[in-house]
């Protein structure tokens, strides 16, 4: 018996689960997947599985709750199936900002969506840039938390920007983008939210100097985009010069096509681990695809191999663009 | 220390937790649930449960996957907000039908919800008529599984009718429509579904003597409909008198409400362990609420007693109703 | 390192394992099995187990307590000697009646047989004919719970009864029933036991007609006897012309023998999933061997295959004898 | 709500439980155990132990495999029931001298049996004189692993036996012979079992000074009693006075009562923790009841008072005994 | 049986645990606890503890792996011993800065923590300011994790500090800073340390203007104090005048002492999480007692009310001070 | 992909981690320990493991702890890299004497042991001569319990004793000291520790003639060498001739070394399962390593053979030895 590899897409991001299997020359393995009348979400693997190693590529994208619950009983019916190993692939992992009891009488949901996760019956999870880095130990299983920084820079030291400067959004993004602005080889700054008095408006007080800089706000996730959309003005008129937006989960809730397709801002990069409808598209944005990255990701556990292969050649491409 | 008790109230059918809170003269503990713009739910407690005994009242209805996620979210808030002890009450249990694996390759979704509700730290389970009776043994913690039956059956004794069989809708319903049979002392038939020949259409096989009788078909969970609404069609047309309609849950997805309010449907009779929406209402409608026994039974087990007497009382009702 | 296979017999069908162990041409690996004058099971495998995927053979039939002690036994031997995998083939299930809670303060007890059997160290249960298909949902590992019917049906028709109709013998068994029907393209009747008001005698009622049929009484388990052969008799006295009884497991507990060697049934047919003493052996029955879809998915298992692939040949035959 | 205490008893030892029920002057809560026809048993708690601290009183003594059955099932029985605290009271605890690997390829059945009690529900476990004290350590839940040496040596005490010497009947149990010697301040001789040279007749070997002297041979267990019936023999051989025989369980299997009426023993003191059946009975026997041990032990943790004052008491009297 | 608690101190910090004691009027419970000669931890619960609530007091602080094995073998002690709850009370939680894998093939040793606590059998963890709040996420039992930012705020607003401004020693610790510049109404900066080129020395770039602005270096904790000595000097150097040092926990190791007793601090405020040795004490330091909000916490645990309570009166008087 | 195997030395014993890796040609994979200036463990394996099968060796040895917590983490470091297996190969198992509660309210410290490798993710644990033999039932996973019996024997043989017999240091190793005595085909003797009365000194009685004989004092662990000591002197005080003492783990706490190097002793035999610093090493010592036996173990496991075959060829040459 030799080792079989079988890919699985849910239905949250299939372009992408298309785009792994084309890159890995592995099809898709057929499975249906749909909602009842009442809304129960049913799942059914069309082909055995039986003694496979098996990646399930599912973001918890919105909607969550379910793309969520069609992860896990495509994962329970994998485990009843006799899957010899069974991988979640969740580029996006949905309720990682709520990772800790903000308030007393919160759940920690990201947490209790871990327990989910292993419970139904995964062996190992791969994610990207999760919220908080402690998410892994939210975990017992191994967790490969991948990191999109390394693409991200690669694109945006091809667009040239001169007099660059990274920006952290707000206190609890200094650290993510830090490690972008290591990766650019540039400063940074971040961006304060306070309140001076209860009852006064709050200001976006800037901590680092910006003036005459160009500026890549640098975020994990965008939501609504609100504090991002904010966060251009306030540099702008703080005497910014160009303003980039990057990120790697773009989730796009509300109006948040309005509020970044502002002239404030040049550029929005996001990467494809969220699903992105047509409609939500912009002459501003571009889309990185993580495809390869997973793709190869994959092949290295499926072989057995270091995770650090993968990232090496691509810290060496940011290394060879930066100095040329 | 005295022993607390606390209600919570999820957002799937507040007014029968209103009502159960009346009866049992407890308030709700007001708990604030929310759906971010992303569509994450968050739930907070907004009052102290330490060392509470804590029901929370939350049936997994439509949208099923929002409900469930909303129950789990509750609990494990109030698990780390230690509660003393956390009874998960869900009058109506979603992906119920998913109870086996009928095909290779299936999930066995109530299964995996079960794992769900005790790995968020629930500490029993309350609930109506599940689907299969097996569904107690999906728990390593106790499920007080409780019948809507004698109420149902108070009811229909209340109306007088004569002449009655109880009608199982198909095969597998079987069992369920005898014990009302026995509750109102009639004979029983049954429903059989069946293809004549590949490819051929599906007839409604009645087996039993239904001439003349007036027809009580039984389900335990009314859905679309449809099956419903062709086995009423079948009886008339076998010259079964009037037909009566009785069933614990009431999903009525789809265009259920319009397949129910049909000449060959004398009356339906159902529950509110599902939150009806106004609009979901019809003439011939009745909803006989669940409240009472709820209570009761919160009671009970919050006393330490026998949930026997609870239903000793419902017995004998229905036994006095039938020999007046 | 290959994969090897190794087969271990418990005691309590060693001619089914031993048939199985024929048909796959691997030996069994030899295991003393004794108990000790207080009456307490030892087993000790015999031949090293490291690193092999190994399947159990033990139907947890009478006397259940010990057979299945001596399954739990072996199987915490293989766990602890490094076993690399661990499939209990269990033909029948003990305890799976026991599968609710009928009454209040009742035990589980298939579910508790489930857990024995997951914490022992199963990763696997192969069994037949589960008395409620929701047991597959008592466990957490893979059950492949495998189906006598197509090799029932086949025998059936060798047997070119003709006006034939399926007969369930109780309300609870008329889905088991309906499904031996569709293999054989018959009706289906189902017998409905009720007490007509208390202190009365139970009537076997029969739904359905079976006046000039031939009838097939369809059972999973055939226990003490007393069911079938009242229902044979009750289906004779409404005119039924031969009875057949046919059921996958044959406990033939008391005097089921003797019930079941009346007149009034022309023959009974079995499978060999508990072992059957020469002296239970009467004329009217046939045994069917289960011995190699046993082989064929163990083989299935072992190699990683779909076993998809053993039933559908088997349906096929059925098919086939159907339409000549 | 005020703490309630409920008794259960298996079938295992019912005198027992019923002289602690008297002792304790609580009732015995009525269970419902029976054997089905095919063997499997069915056990049923009559009244509601909801919010109960239970004590479940059964020793897993022979037929073993369908006592500890037994126990489970009442321990899963209660734990769906909703009882508040599970004790299981198993005076004597079945398979304990399976308590390691002696060979590669055997069970740890003492392990196994821990961890059915445990998954079954129990919250903790009364026992008396464990084969090995390690067997504590096969349970995360407590074990209160009680004495009998204390209420052995006061009888002894009584008996006014001169020049006693304590006498392990083999290596294995010399660590227990001296804790008996301990409190009867004694001396300790071993008897070592050897075989001279492959082939040759077993010896048994003397260690220590028996001459002249009354010998009290003790042991945890005895089962067959041909070991402690051939060390009898061999004290009296080499000049031993009179030779007691003294233990806690007593299985008496095969012909033990035989080996035991022999005029080289003078008596045989043991306690009820398994239940003895009148026509194991003999002259020399003398059967010390542990019951008001165990009624004070239960009613210690009903209380939550420290089992140290239950023993402290009973070494008291030893003490005194020993110096009048 | 009413309800009982029981303190019980570790080595680690047993002035704290007396001050509690004292706070409290409630003994410390003896226990022994020493190491044998070849360094094995022994500890052993002096008194009965059954059905007690528990709450042991113990940081993991140096010498970490010895102060974190005697608290897991002390909750055995009392989980064997049949307490009725057991809350671990860590004021300060060795590892917690080892929270995620932060590069390939590390362990997130703050989890393995966390299942140690779990497993070991405690019910709570109460703790002091966690490294990362998403620890709290490692436990699937509640934890209280406490925040000493209002009695050191409390403290510094007694200080009457005038144009202060709060100063993050890293990026990592800006929201922790920010915190506390919320309670004390000021401005934040952050100090990045970064490396301008490969090979060139680090240098410490302060985000913010601190220009003659009297500045509070805050942190989690103060290990070698390398890092807070090198800002404390940065700020300096930067025109800062007066710089005070502020942290919760104290570890003080290698020459930290030396570090921090510099003339560029004025003041260094910690509290006593960590027991510290006279000998680490030094002219500018000023401890402050964590004891009255943690015999308060037990309390609102024991009596179940509500944790925020009492800190909402820490709050109120951090108010008043900012506004007497 | 082929099975890849990957040895760890933690730091209690590099020198037969080489030992073992130069027998098996497979070089030890790099592994950063360290330990910061707080006392924290780090751990960080330094290549791939994904998908190996890997064996850490490391013996819980003093500083117990830490040599514990340093295993652990590497454990957990390894699970999370997605090491395909992890047998954890602890020569000397730390904290086994804690193997039962001896007194109320004391811990069972080597279940703890067990539970925490376990949960950090171990899938096998390798060790030698537990203290209690018991103690493999402490664990769900395989234990493969080795003994340094025959290749001690061995040497003993070597030595030509004449006119030798095995004693037992206390009559808790009684049991152990036999096992040796039948491996030399000697006969045994027993040291029994008594307190002849209240407050008068400890006697050592010993059981069993060893006047004339050479004594082979045999004990599993060697501590701070009291009893052994004390052992040797007694048995010279009772006439015999030379006294060897031999044990399988040489802690040599306290001034254990200045205890054993006294006249009374002629030679003293351990193995290497523990470090033994050079300033421990003393003329009559001699130390026989384990890496061959452990090497050969490794690689049976890996190859998945029989263990069995490693230690009946050692069998064989005791037996050999001793009748050439």
């Amino acid at each position: 018996m030799t080792e079989k590899i079988s890919l699985i897409a849910g239905t949250a991001n299939r372009p992408l689960a298309e785009e792994i299997s084309t890159y890995l020359d592995v099809p898709l393995t057929p499975v249906e997947i749909k909602h009842f009348n009442d809304g129960e979400t049913y799942a059914h693997i069309q082909k055995s599985v039986r003694g496979s190693i098996v990646f399930v590529i599912q973001p918890t994208s919105p909607p969550v709750n379910s793309h969520l619950m069609e992860l896990l009983l495509i994962i329970d019916a994998l485990k009843r199936a006799s899957a010899k190993e069974i991988t979640a692939v969740v580029p996006y992992y949905g309720y990682s900002r709520q990772d800790r009891k903000a308030q007393p009488r919160e759940p920690i949901s990201a947490r209790l969506v871990a327990n989910m996760i292993e419970k139904a019956g995964a062996d190992r999870l791969v994610t990207f840039d999760l919220h908080a880095d402690q998410i892994q130990g939210f975990f017992d299983i191994p967790v490969d938390n991948l990191e999109a920084h390394p693409i991200l820079a690669e694109h945006i030291l091809d667009l040239g920007i001169r007099d660059a400067i990274v920006v952290a959004p707000d206190v609890g993004g200094a650290k993510r983008a830090r490690r972008l602005a290591q990766l650019l080889n540039t400063n940074l700054a971040i961006i304060d939210k306070r309140r001076p008095a209860h009852g006064k408006t709050e200001v976006l007080n800037i901590v680092g100097e910006v003036k005459g800089k160009n500026c890549i706000l640098a975020d994990d996730i965008i939501d609504t985009a609100g504090t991002i959309s904010g966060a251009a003005k306030a540099l702008k008129h703080k005497g910014a010069k160009d303003v980039y937006v990057c990120a790697t989960h773009a989730l796009f809730s509300g109006n948040a096509v309005e509020k970044l397709s502002i002239p404030e801002i040049k550029k929005v990069i996001i990467t494809n681990s969220i699903f992105l409808e047509p409609q939500k598209r912009f002459s501003q944005l571009t889309v990185i695809s993580l495809a390869s990255i997973l793709a190869e990701s994959i092949n290295t556990i499926f072989e057995g191999k270091a995770m650090g292969l993968v990232f090496d050649r691509l810290y060496h491409k940011v290394e060879e663009k930066r100095h040329p």
